[in-house]
């Protein structure tokens, strides 16, 4: 039973709050790279427990259930992929440019991520028939991050760059389309070449919704079986 | 310790024989049906017991390890993946009308699934990452779709109704991308239209392939946000 910490706390026990809040971050770290391979039903406090070398208990201080520490694995997540992903293409120009680096960033965060698993897709799955705050936190996550997708598309018909009549749910949904087969080649088929299959796929929608004809794609081969 | 039925079994043995290939049968039925829900990992030798009203030792006298069962249902599934997707389609017209029915029966295939999932899609996200027999069998069957697909896209190029630069890989590469973003939008996120989303894109990758115009589409709606 302590007393909640004053305004101006001691040294003492700011000290104690920022160590407490680095372990949780390290248990989150931890608890991220576990949930990339095993999935989000693949994390367990025991399991967490045994690699930060803490004891079950320990853990538990920090998240108050399993689905709460699911659930802060998932904003983790979310937060490194708006950092990677979204952040610096807001630097791009806005319109076709913007949506081109957004796209090719989450191309190479999918790509990277072949050898542990993208948690929103993984996660899709996992939780399609699992109701409940996990699902629903992940989908909240991934809707944010199509919603913003569908900004960058509105921006780029407003900007001229693509038709007036584009819908960017309908243009989202086909380029999320090329990230799935991206995903499903290259980790489950182990196909080389799906990145380059995607952006050929995105050089094709884009050229459709684009008022002008798109630059020709060095990416789509010409070869035949 | 029975000796193998001889050539010209006796009909006792004959019944005995059929009895088991029913039961066998059964099981499969039952296990395809929890695989769908709770994925090939969510099957166990003790719930499909329980399900059956069986021994666990019944069960494991017809399928003899999980593995096993889990190799069975993939087989069982892609059976009947194949008797009301492709089978049917081989009546349509070589070519494009071919390459359409083939995507409208897996669109209805995978609307159809969206209370229960495909064990295609689930089943590769479950088994990337886990390596073995059971994945083997999965990939086997996926490959086997995808290439009966590629002839498809292959024969109407043949026929003229697709440009002769088309590469089959790339565009079933396309089409693949929008059953799964369906599958991820519907069963996921449960956003309804999905389905007619597909559709459309479909129309969009076939309208740049083809070598004349696509015909106007009417699933495509032009309401912006």
């Amino acid at each position: 039973m302590t007393s909640p910490p004053s305004p101006r706390s001691d040294p003492l026990q700011t000290r104690s709050l920022q160590k407490g809040q680095q372990t949780r971050a390290a248990i989150l770290d931890a608890a991220l790279g576990l949930a990339s391979h095993t999935g989000l039903e693949g994390l367990s406090i025991g399991a967490l427990a045994d690699m930060m070398h803490m004891s079950k208990s320990g853990v538990f201080a920090h998240f108050g259930s399993r689905e709460e520490l699911q659930i802060s694995v998932i904003r983790q997540y979310h937060a490194r992929f708006e950092e990677e992903v979204f952040a610096p293409s807001m630097n791009d120009p806005r319109g076709l440019p913007r949506l081109r680096a957004l796209f090719e960033r989450w191309i190479k965060r999918v790509s990277m991520e072949i050898d542990s698993g993208c948690i929103y897709i993984s996660g899709a799955v996992e939780f399609d028939d699992r109701p409940g705050p996990v699902r629903d936190a992940l989908a909240e996550m991934v809707v944010t991050w199509h919603r913003a997708l569908e900004r960058a598309i509105a921006i780029a018909v407003d900007e001229g760059h693509l038709r007036e009549d584009t819908e960017p749910e309908q243009m989202l949904f086909e380029i999320h389309g090329l990230i799935l087969a991206l995903h499903h080649d290259a980790r489950f088929l182990r196909i080389p070449g799906a990145p380059e299959r995607a952006r050929a796929g995105f050089e094709r929608i884009v050229g459709f919704y684009a008022t002008a004809p798109a630059p020709p794609t060095t990416t789509r081969k010409t070869s035949k079986r």
